[in-house]
């Protein structure tokens, strides 16, 4: 992934470092097992550790170098391992082991490792849209379908539905990441020809993974599971910042990203402060489809195994988690920081509408007058049409109109906003059995590598506080 | 889907009719939810009931007809009910809901019975895995890497491989089954304007579904969900289909499809028993992942929601759900009457191979005798490759080798098949965590629409039974 | 595909009917060809010819009869069409051929015969976009980037835009048709082992097609190519639909669909106009990328061919290619028939954005009286701040501010639409380009299947006539 | 995309300091053509050109160190650039220019670049395939179908039309290029509303590119396409691969990818010779495949553009045109390099298939003396089956069957490997239409960043040459 859209962690985790780093554990957790097991002389493994190299940026150059022989990755690691440990303590490092006992385990390590980091990053964004949802409860705007209004909602009612989405999210990758806390040491088939399951148990739970049963490698629908979470985090990301760049829009106004004080919105037009953060954020949902798809063409992989998933995985893998990592953060940062404008949503609902948002309380209103449903729909679509068309209220029409048998209180409870809203507060309801996740209690805050005005602090991010209705 | 692919259940769930019968009984129970409250009197709630319409396929037809005037196919349903049940009890139905209370609640319940089909049938999947693979773990085969032999491991293992995948499948489908087990009748924005929650609970819990917080619809990652689960089984059997190709080609032998009496296979090439079925299965794999991208596109929906994701469902839902059980059953079919060969299997992996697939003993066996890896390695890359080239036993080839300080009895351990094999039992060990699902228990067999020799009966499909090593 | 998005003619081109129609041609043909050539007495082919059977549904009834047999539908086909030749003459009937010359070469015709509708629709497509460009293209209205009010531009813009992409996508659909023109009779491998290849010259010359040279079965880069045609088209559609329904929502209220007279627009909602067939085009186009995705794994077929092609093809061909034709119709319809409301454009843009459309020409006129980039940069962001502040027309901030160096008549010069749009008729320029296809030439109007509104005569179509600045 | 698979070119060419340097060409063409219409003294845009800066890597430091101030890289760019010219020269640059005038028009020149490197690599794997199926054309093996033996084939007609595959994607990547082959600086909605046609055209003209109507962007349908270009061509590499991977497995052992002298095939198993580089090819169609979903997802941007293609394009533009990149080089050396087995191809046609690829002779032997088509396949079949249950030669069980009427020298001619392959030249044939390249004709071989065997010199490539039948 670009350094534009990898957080540090990632880029760490997924550094050629880190990755010779896990392997050289993975190989000495195995000689430790054959120790521990009485093959080797307890002894001779110490030794093994405590000559193994350091994984510093010189080795990742000679494993590199070596490679440039062997064309192989795992055979120019062991090679240099072993020379660097000697020998004859050197001939135990990899034996008895195929190269995917050393790079399928390691893997799975790495993976989870990142699959925490998003999980954390979960957490903070599961607990910004609670707390925003809680603030933002009582805030009246015109909730819309189609494009078009409909009836009031508020805004913390969309901030609650995020929430328990992204709760949902959380639990997929969670389940992603307990499928994928696997690992294997049974030799080239699986059939552990060469090694004794012992070390296998050993090593993996040394490595907080479970032995699974497995080919030449760990099946792959496992790491299919693991795009699959990283598309749907992406996809209800991709949502929130699609609502976020409609509200933002000039005929709404009713929402505006965090904006630095420096910062350029667009050179030819400076006026404008465009959502350029969440139009980010939904075309990075479309790379995330994209790599779940080809993590899918992996599964059905030749016979015991054939390679050809570990050109996809060394791009997709890394690549998937990296941005879920950062669309998470920085999706967090918007919630966080995101400008609501409380009045504009009133008005819209209110004036905007010229409130026909109560179209369906008035429908309804009418049939307990004893009007059939079609007749009362009749009259509702007609003056509905004609408010529309006049731009005058929707209420004076009904006034007007001789057909309406409604008296003036009925018409304004029809017309009522709290009325409407009266059952608003189940959406924060639904949230008290959303987790505190434990990334939400430690949180210093989300931080991306370019972390602009997304993490503004809480303090200056809302510029108005209307009183709820 | 087309007639070809689809079994006679899932043409049913996806009917027109059950869709209307399924929006009928939703009305119905929402008219005696306003009754429970006490909003209506229960003798004009059970009067709307006993002169609902029949949904037969005049209904539907005139349905069908009126939805030519409102060009709403609901507005037409609800217009056709309230003819039907005649007025004024007429007006309560469809009272204080919104279209999509309906259409998503059915839609729920219809994917929850067709996800409940699926379920059935994978559990007779895994059932039939699990029997194979206990018939077939002693059968020793070449386990193949990259298409080349490796090293030995049994038929069983492939299928118990396989049993645990789809087991994992099935847990992935119930998951997203339970995820679309939920149910809303919260009117136009979710804020139950119009409709007392108490109603939704009450159609709810009659339906089986759980009321949720949501917009105008059930958020969309749940049916994405559910599109994933289809789109990894279809992956799982495109794995097992593809390695039945495989094993079924001229130059292996060692499976064939079961094949009919008068089924022609080829009409020019009549001696060929090509893996039709397997290929069909590795083909419809690909189209449950194209459905799994549009449905993760529907995630997004503008506000309180668009309709552009109906005309994804109306497609994508019926067809991933009716592939995912097509493949399911002949699969199942396929795994019962898979012909097993198991002397060619034999014969590959014991002359076929010149013994390379035991080259690892051989090198640890080196390494054991004191030779450093890189040095066992290189004697045995180049025994190896003569071997190969001369097309002679390796065993031979290292008996000649001077460099080789192996005693007879050595290498004779090293070529030892149940050596190789003595883990084989973990393979089935791990099946006993596998749940025997309802489905497997009462299975009346599997049977689809073409259901043609995958349906053979069990007493016919193996022809041979080799003693296992 | 769903009869609900399947025109007429789409439904007939992949009926079964039509294929066996199809394959009977390709087998007459080849006996006729055989008999070109002297192997065969010219009067037993047209004696064949004579004899073949009609195909209708009891044929078809036959066939599928025969297949439960054989479980091979080609093998079924020539059984029966042989049946009814009788005999010696039926034993001509597939002479040499392999099922794949007979199945491979119809699928050409069906495919080209499907993507000539969907060109003559796409001519349509072209025109309707054209002649509105051209009524439109006077019409000014706020150009938006991300969804913020930029500049002004006009709607005949945007329709020339879409024109010219409708147009390179019928090219694509063009040479996408060109790639399907092609036919094999080469036999089981491609080698014309058992036939000559003048029999394919003379089967393919009748059916328009050119022979390539191919494995069993023509390459299928080929019929990738139709299906990213079709999803390509899709996209375009898809962006055309977006935005009317951008356009169309409450707070914009810039154009409206077409809305029958009986039509309901929500069962809940009536005064609501909702853009719901262009929120079905946008869900179509999800659609339209799976199929591509299935179609392009379906190039890397094993070996001559494995048929793993053949099941996603049944399904993705034909509804790709009935999707296409019926979004394209759809969309036309939408064209013609859209309402476009030019009053509220002109509000939009003038008053709707206080002026903050002019931003840049301010902006230049800044630089031009001798201010640097920077200076004019920070004046224009922050009376433009103040103006969306305070609701004020920003011309009048901007002349309250004395840091602005600009006298009233170039304040009004920058302010001028028609200055901002003189070169508006461009668009209209590139248009004369776009070829009037044959399709355009002898429309009789769109029509589909559930052709509702969109059919809406062009009379009826526009409400507003607003002059243009 | 990860250094492994980025050949150098194509890091220069999506390299930060490429892009700015491509930036500052368009910005200072643009003040040349403000200059060429008289708006700006000529000496002024000289100067400006001549204070231009240098792009380096202290160059793009500096404008990353500014944009951490703007959050907008092209802001950040001009003043960099503005800066460094000084003023008041530097106040044209960019004057009358929007951001996206530069970035997309200067994309425009970037992705024309990287598609003319592919085209030059796809000039030399036609070659190569070119080369090596004339090379072959008379190598006989066993066509197969459904992973069957079914007639024989020739290697060199594999070969052939792989080269005319490539071919046909070559013409696809040609095509795309010419849509790429665009520009646009017309402003913020492009109506030209503050720039020149004419510096449009002054600055295209310079770059290569026609300048286009566009909104603020150019149309991402031509995007998509490039991105369609380089799927299909994955797809087309990936198909070879896979035959390269079936063909070289220990059963067939037809081929064999290229070898180092001191690689290691596996850590475990150093017999096997796997044909890693063709899974890799495989694996990395399945990434390009991704690109193309996510880039089709591009096209409808909201109204005269959003910003949300950009961030799936800084990722697959990249990565995708420098895989694509990558696949063809790394495929031409496959091609060239590879070992191909002649004598085992042909024992495993002529011996391992029994005699059954010549069934179809067979057949139409039997129907030419007299038998019906029916009498005739049931005849075939059964004596095939025998033949194949016995492992015994099909043309002695043909022999010893007293319902076969054939002769001796009927039979001979059915068994006949040169009359089956009578025609392979018109595979040859075919290619005398494909186009030598330019990129093949300057050809200095093949080269990528891990690029090891596969660019062994030609002399080393083939170890047999049998004679052809």
């Amino acid at each position: 992934m670009i350094p534009r859209y990898t957080p540090p962690e990632m880029a760490e985790l997924f550094s050629d470092r880190r990755r010779l780093a896990t392997w050289l554990e993975v190989e000495l957790l195995a000689v430790e097992g054959w120790a521990a097991i009485g093959v080797l002389d307890p002894g001779v493994a110490a030794e093994v550790r405590r000559r193994a190299p350091l994984v510093d940026d010189a080795f990742v150059a000679a494993v590199a170098e070596r490679e440039r022989v062997t064309d192989h990755d795992v055979a120019a690691f062991v090679d240099v391992v072993q020379d660097r440990v000697g020998q004859p303590e050197g001939s135990w490092v990899h034996y008895g082991l195929t190269s995917s006992d050393v790079v399928d385990t390691a893997l799975s390590v790495v993976l989870v490792a990142a699959a925490d980091v998003v999980l954390a990053d979960l957490d903070r964004l599961v607990e910004a849209l609670r707390r925003r949802a809680t603030e933002e409860i009582g805030t009246p705007m015109a909730g819309r379908t189609h494009g078009m209004q409909a009836e009031p909602t508020t805004f913390g009612a969309k901030l609650a539905l995020w929430c328990l989405q992204a709760d949902r999210d959380r639990q997929r990758l969670r389940r992603a990441r307990a499928q994928m806390a696997v690992g294997k040491l049974s030799g080239a088939v699986g059939t552990y020809s060469n090694i004794d399951p012992a070390v296998e148990a050993h090593v993996c739970a040394a490595l907080g993974l479970a032995p699974v049963p497995a080919t030449q490698v760990v099946a792959r629908d496992r790491h299919a599971e693991l795009l699959y979470a990283c598309a749907s985090l992406g996809a209800t990301i991709e949502q929130l910042a699609t609502e976020v760049r409609h509200l933002a829009r000039s005929e709404l106004g009713e929402v505006e990203e965090p904006f630095g004080s420096g910062q350029k919105g667009s050179s030819a037009m400076p006026h404008k402060r465009n959502p350029v953060l969440a139009e980010r954020l939904s075309g990075l949902a479309r790379l995330l489809r994209g790599y779940l798809g080809a993590g899918l063409e992996n599964v059905a992989l030749w016979h015991e195994r054939d390679i050809s998933h570990s050109s996809v995985e060394r791009v997709a893998l890394p690549d998937a988690l990296t941005l879920a990592c950062y669309v998470t953060r920085r999706a967090t940062g918007l919630v966080e920081g995101l400008v609501v404008h409380r009045d504009r949503m009133a008005r819209n609902l209110l004036e905007g509408s010229l409130g026909l948002v109560f179209s369906q309380p008035v429908l309804l209103a009418l049939v307990g007058a004893g009007l059939s449903r079609d007749q009362a729909y009749r009259i509702v679509q007609r003056d509905a049409r004609r408010a529309w068309e006049e731009q005058r209220p929707f209420r004076t029409v009904l006034e007007e109109d001789p057909e309406v048998p409604l008296a003036s209180t009925e018409l304004a409870a029809a017309f009522d906003v709290a009325r409407s809203l009266r059952h608003v507060h189940r959406f924060l309801d639904a949230l008290e059995a959303v987790e505190v996740g434990p990334g939400a209690r430690d949180a210093t805050g989300p931080g991306g590598p370019d972390d602009g005005p997304g993490a503004a602090p809480p303090g200056e991010r809302k510029e108005e506080r209307a009183p709820c209705p």
